[in-house]
């Protein structure tokens, strides 16, 4: 780590120095476009990451309106080179064959991507490219000319930060706390309030693993975060709750992946975490040979958005919506049990039948499902934080992790659109539907 | 380390339990282009790395023949979607645009991109790509086509081992042995003859750094052997002697690069040598305040072929290749004498002036001139081991890297085909022209 | 790491099943006293670290009676061998000479060093040592009887920590949580209020150095907390505020060495903190070249008491403390102003001349000027909380380390017990004294 | 470790400064006596370890002769104090108890171990202190006044080696090469010819574990050479030999210690080879449950001086020495065949029941029995080598470590020198005797 510091400053330094020799020969020295066709001539591979670097500390310097210029320069003057690539074209309408389709390939591929490759040569580029990228998905929004950019960035980081560069992490109390912050800052499901919160998190009957990646050494990209219990748990207030009892690692039956965060907005779309889940199950059978299930405890962020989009169709909706939104239910133990089966009915109908192009509309459930992942149990009051009750109408689901069934679960699914799911939730489905479209 | 070989363990166990299951369910197992298949589809998601690992292990299982099929199928059934291409292709035309071009692009990626990239997802991928590439490449004189097959191997490697991924580690006495016996292994220039001879070369007054891969832990990918001295070394032998006395490297003044080899088959073409010298000046720089020189000492590979090339165009060169194919002049002090001036001048005017497009002929010239450096001194009797002699006449050539200069030095090259060298080497060559072409 | 988890856990099922048979053949089992023979015998020697290991196993479930009869079993049963001292000493006075009294020595040594060296063997053996010893300091208040006893635990204890096996670290923002959770455990002179608070003493314009003991990796032994500063600092709130700008260490000319604590009370009496501040002094200047003065601020942990106990000889006492004592002052600046002058003459007064035996009476002071530091300036209003108010009377010291008059002051105190101190103390001194003994 | 070398070289740095000034003051400059007398009064608190430093380079630069003066002025000027000794006496004899005989423990504490103990403080001290008792233990052969100066260094070496502060690692081909190096410079029971039988030493079938102490972090202390077989082996020319097939750890049954070896002579006496087995064996039986039978591989060396003793009053010895000394029997497998059974009951009875004072005459038989291992084997033409053939008849004998018998053949063997032995060796025992004496 020493050297590695050591190693930064270095290059920095010797950066610097070749990059004062070059301005002070270069007018056009701040001048950022001059700087990127550098990178990308052989100027490039002679002043070696001196260029990167200035790249990247120009970058660092910009207000928004002047990285919204940078964008648009790499999008006007570092396209595809439209001549090149229309030769290709003819060359291969001419004679097709896997080299000529090659060259097409080389001649559709912008100038940007290599600007980013040569921006990714400076001490701290990879992390620079992201950050960059985390910039432009918010100009994207209203720029959509910009598509064009993210593009080549999702390209090559997709390509760099491929499943076999990753490194799994188990993530603890002896964890240095600068990585431990970001779980703070990350953690997306169940908010982490403070480092007792945390340190509760990572205590000797719960496990928290990510993924790093060699270039990130500090970041992680995605973690997840596990109990150790008996049996499924249905209640995340039960699990965070720091005044109940622990048990010994050693005699739980059952991990709860109760959260999965990512960390790099500038790495969105790139997808880490079905790999995280599985690798995770693999771990622990390793090290606790007495856990024989895996499963999740997720939330159904899309329940209450859809139950409030049937509402004037379906008797059952509108009855129970009629109820969370007109009466203090949360602390009327009648009302709760009024509502249990109702909702898990409408939930478990919500989650196993409703879906958008054969795939389920919840998005939580999408990405469970489509890891090959089966639906277990639906828990009622499973999450009775503001967010829970408000986006879940308080449940939250258990999604089974067997690996021995991932495949067909994953083929079924895949193929067919179909939802595996457990006999108790079968059983729901089969009862006198509560629900009745009208 | 000990967990990351627990990890690696892990996963392969997960694998083989995961592909248990699938191949239990399918009948086609071992088929290897099933496997592909399956990897770059949706399957390739859900089962995660067990489908690389698959892939990986049938082909490490392969005989030569079985491998030239392997990648004949990757050329023939993983190629360009035609029909795809060609859409994408009509559609650019029509309405040209970065977008359309992206999609142009993304058209012409072969589907063996994507298979290289799942194979990469394995535990030890890395690793395994590049060893089929190595394969790959001994194939390829033979057979052509699959050119393209290897194009694929390249692009994606050259992207993987952007410098940003790079470590620059130290190799000294402390290093692991199984680090240590690569170098001996793979040392091109002036071999190593056995841990003796490395231990020398590691010693106090020597350095030796090497490029790591993050996913390759254990295997330098290029390596230079560093020797600090005082004023200019001109021969090898010297350097090597065992028996010579040292010095503190506090007290030289000037490092000589004197040996710098790639290690890897599988990644030629993708150049590490240029950043490697440079950061290695930047190094010894940081560490050693008393440096002020830092310079190769180089052999000129194809300074013997060129001479026997222009035997009847050049009564010097004549003359000089009947004293040195005729006669014992090694053990000829006189004869020695004689050739000194002569051998000398013609290969500084080898090394100046004799081009093709406008490069030196000799390769090592055209690598250490086209970073920036400059053409410092020649060395008569530099290197007088048989292939010294065979291939340099026992020449040794000084280029040197002055950052101050790099910049103009690579520019005046790169742009005019000149080749900057000291006034010594324009002192040989404004002399009496002993090389006179008939 | 990991391998270390693995073997001491390892290690411990050794000595488990080793164990197991020697319970199992021999009743007394659960007999400590039994088992603390068997690991001073040749026994010992032959299973290894189990009987060790079931000697801390059995401590660690006693209460405190059975902590209290632990200790006095070594006292009883584990003293020295009266007989065999005896024939030593008859023999010494016979023929004195090094060996003879060398036989005096082991003669004298307490059964009980034999046992404590035994439990050391097992794993995590250190650390059970100096918990049983921080147990015994507790138990020493009321049982004078076992002083011996615990002067055996220190006089290993302070052969095993000595200087030479003691690492020291740099402590910040990337250490592992659970060590950083320890500073804010132990800090002794400014509590860390949560982790924020510590983050701040970690800042890049901060320092924080502890050593640490091989055998207890993750366990400060004593810490010191730096902040750079321009100027000598003079308040440590000012010092502790968030709020106010930060500099670069770069710029700063002044290390403040604000606090310095001790972790481990069973490690009492043995002194670190001399070497620790010398060590980081070296540190900092190696890092910052442009530091040029180095000094603590420190409290007068003595001086109100000191005060309080010459109220009634000294008329300035008396009217500084009747306002001290009586009014507001605290929130009146001009109570203020009247203050300061006399105060900090009487604080000067009580550092440099006020002594016992020799020594000065405050034990910061002691400590400090002991290392060869100098008493450079008394700053009022430099510690408003209200232990520093309580103890101090607001007063922070600045003692300062310049390496290169570190032996003077060190031998002028040593023998003569004077206090080295700055011109602006002299002058304090020399002015009209307002504390007069009466 | 960067960190590390930087700190030695830091607190080196600060060392110097600090001894400038210290020598700058003191005319003594250069006389060690007034260094160490310094560094074990209060100026070496004050000067940190400066002063130790000082000592251990002047050390360093002496002759044989000018060490020799050092050990003897440690002898005289830095013995015991006879007064405070002859004091702390009368006091105890006047009034024994606990704290009394403490004093006159602290009475007969040499000021050597004080001057020990701070010369243990420089960077590199523990390594100091036993280069210096290695050089010791050279000069007590003639000089044995100086028994009394290595009491005192074993003494604290002793307590600073506790088998607590030790860490057991596993030593491997990916360990740093200046660790390895010093396996083959240290192995004292077969010789490693060079870095190529180092490796087959280091194979996947083949196990080397050493202990290290935090202070010399690049030293083994003691290695252990273990092959993994099938089956007792019997002979080590056949566990060396590179060319036979080797086996995967995972089918092995068998580890066989064949090589235990010290490292530093200068820890010469403090026992680390018991322990050492005993935790090799549990970390083996963690790794791989397939092992089931743990044995040595171990000469006899005093089997050739044995017979020869007993040539003229055994008839048997004189047989088989008449061939041994007179024959070619090496080359002749029927001479061989005629002396197996005899020389092999021979060494039975040797090894059973030849003992001084109750214990066996065989060093290695003493260490393996005293740790509780038991005789299982004895191997006709086990070490054919001349070391072997000349020391132990070309015998080899297992000694077998069963971790339940452990205890119980200590006992036997401490008790009443009963030497613990398998049927195999009692069948030979009981056979008609052989050997007879006349």
């Amino acid at each position: 780590m020493t050297f590695f510091r050591t190693f930064l400053s270095t290059i920095a330094d010797a950066g610097r120095e070749l990059l004062d020799v070059h301005q002070g020969r270069n007018a056009k020295s701040g001048d950022v476009k001059a700087l990127c066709s550098d990178l990308i001539t052989q100027k490039g591979e002679a002043l070696g990451t001196a260029l990167a670097l200035a790249v990247v500390e120009a970058y660092q310097s910009y207000d928004a309106a002047q990285k919204l210029s940078f964008f648009k320069m790499l999008l006007t003057d570092f396209d595809v080179d439209e001549a090149a690539l229309n030769a290709a074209i003819a060359a291969y309408q001419k004679a097709p064959g896997p080299l000529a389709a090659q060259k097409v390939g080389m001649g559709a591929e912008s100038l940007r991507q290599r600007v980013i490759r040569g921006v990714n040569m400076a001490p701290g580029g990879t992390r620079a490219v992201i950050n960059m990228r985390e910039d432009l998905l918010d100009m994207v929004r209203d720029e959509s000319s910009l598509e064009a950019v993210d593009a080549d960035f999702a390209h090559l980081l997709s390509s760099w930060f491929n499943r076999g560069f990753l490194e799994l992490r188990r993530v603890d109390w002896s964890t240095p706390a600068n990585v431990l912050e970001k779980l703070i800052t990350y953690e997306a499901v169940h908010e982490i309030r403070d480092w007792e919160d945390l340190r509760r998190r990572l205590d000797a009957d719960r496990r928290c693993y990510a993924f790093f990646h060699p270039a990130l050494p500090d970041e992680p990209l995605i973690f997840v975060e596990v109990a150790l219990v008996k049996g499924l748990s249905g209640s995340v207030q039960e699990l965070l709750d720091d005044t109940l009892p622990r048990i010994s690692a050693d005699s739980a039956d059952t991990a709860i992946f109760y959260s999965i965060s990512n960390c790099q907005k500038g790495l969105r779309g790139i997808s880490f975490g079905n790999f995280l889940i599985k690798q995770v199950v693999s771990e622990l059978r390793a090290e606790l040979s007495n856990l024989n299930t895996f499963s999740t405890l997720s939330p159904v962020p899309g329940f209450m958005r859809w139950l409030q989009s049937v509402r004037n169709r379906s008797d059952e909706a509108k009855k129970v919506l009629d109820i969370l939104d007109g009466q203090d239910w949360l602390n009327d133990p009648d009302l709760q049990d009024q509502l249990q089966l109702p909702i898990t009915q409408l939930c478990a109908h919500y989650l196993v039948n409703e879906k958008r192009k054969g795939r389920p509309l919840d998005a939580v459930a999408k990405f469970h499902l489509g890891n090959g992942a089966g639906l277990e149990r639906i828990n009622w009051l499973g999450d009775v934080s503001a967010k829970g009750v408000g986006e879940s109408a308080s449940l939250l689901v258990n999604y089974k992790y067997d690996l021995a069934k991932i495949e067909t679960h994953h083929e079924a699914y895949a193929n067919e659109g179909i939802v595996a799911h457990s006999k108790r939730i079968a059983k729901l489905l089969d009862e006198p539907l509560v629900f009745t479209e009208s």
